[in-house]
């Protein structure tokens, strides 16, 4: 079975995640990143590299895909907080996720390209 | 541009969505679907199928998913409410879910089978 | 690494599979199936699922995909021949598959619903 | 329908194909080219792209996947030639592959690199 990642790990494995986007969730021992993609297609060939890697682990995400926006939240149900699992998944993410924007304001709505356009319409 | 359903076509429509597992979000002119999947696999076959129709349709669905679960939310942002796209994308995913389980009390919490392994745990 | 089935292995796993439609490829210790779907939609949900199990086992087949054939050839390159790997990828590859339609005879041509499509036309 | 390319869209399209790697195919109005990924994640992620703009064009490429080698051939059925759908779904391949490298000579065998590996320890 994974183990809790020590505070050592933590020291030493989160900082580098916090870089790229991942930031904590609040009440949860979680990660969460938000990735906006340019439309759909680029945002489901991130998604179906993330599925080959989920299964692969076996360890999956909790994702919410609102056109070209993917919302993220990983960690491991079996032990309630983060494991090595969710620093690994992590990793793999931030390559097929290459370049792509994040928004680092979790506290911001998550409003989709779609969502965006029928805002300025209104 | 696509129309606003009317509401002869609401009551035309949306009862036999009803009967498959569609529910009204509370507060939005939105439904929601939320599927249980054997386990992930299942779960991303379903997705897969669904992106090539919401792709061909250029409407997309707001959709979490967690291991076995995908929850789908249906709404046309463009005019804030549901068009003929809803339906339509609604019943290709009732085709392709086949006989998946749904959960239909939308007011209780979505536990996937993960999560429900580990509370069985502790 | 991963050893060639024995002659054993062979007789006691080989039989199940070739009833369902897999078969030798002459000249090559590879195992064949010619799966017909519906449509793209079904041939795809049925790859997405078979590529999960791929990137699992660590062990990909050659594939050939024209609108809704799925034409599957199974062997082991690090062997040169069919491992316990084949039979695995083989048997996940019948469970997604479902009552899909498979062709049998090899030595015809494959084609596909729309290469029939238009010889019907012309 | 859709029409055969006149000989004026060929002299205007087809040069540009040419530069990215496609080419005819000996005996056949068809277009081939011959992608070869890192590995089968990145394959599979251009793949889902692909399949994705596939069922939009409501056209469909016949493509063979080893690894990380996707081989795909593109023609028209119905007229039995390359039509503008072929030119369409191969700039839209061309964009989803970005900068991955091209076999530009269909005379040899295409090995992928799990063959490759294979022949290497041989």
């Amino acid at each position: 079975m994974t183990d809790l990642l020590s505070t050592d790990d933590r020291a030493a494995l989160l900082p580098a995640l916090g870089e790229t986007g991942w930031a904590a969730v609040p009440g949860k021992d979680a990660l969460r990143k938000i990735l906006k993609f340019k439309n759909f297609s680029e945002a489901w060939g991130f998604m179906s590299r993330a599925a080959l890697m989920a299964e692969k682990l076996n360890h999956h995400p909790e994702w919410k895909n609102t056109y070209n926006v993917v919302d993220v939240t990983l960690t491991t149900h079996d032990v309630q907080g983060l494991t090595r699992l969710d620093i690994d998944l992590a990793r793999a993410m931030d390559r097929f996720a290459g370049s792509t924007e994040v928004q680092r304001n979790h506290g911001e709505p998550v409003s989709s390209l779609c969502e965006a356009r029928a805002s300025r319409k209104a």
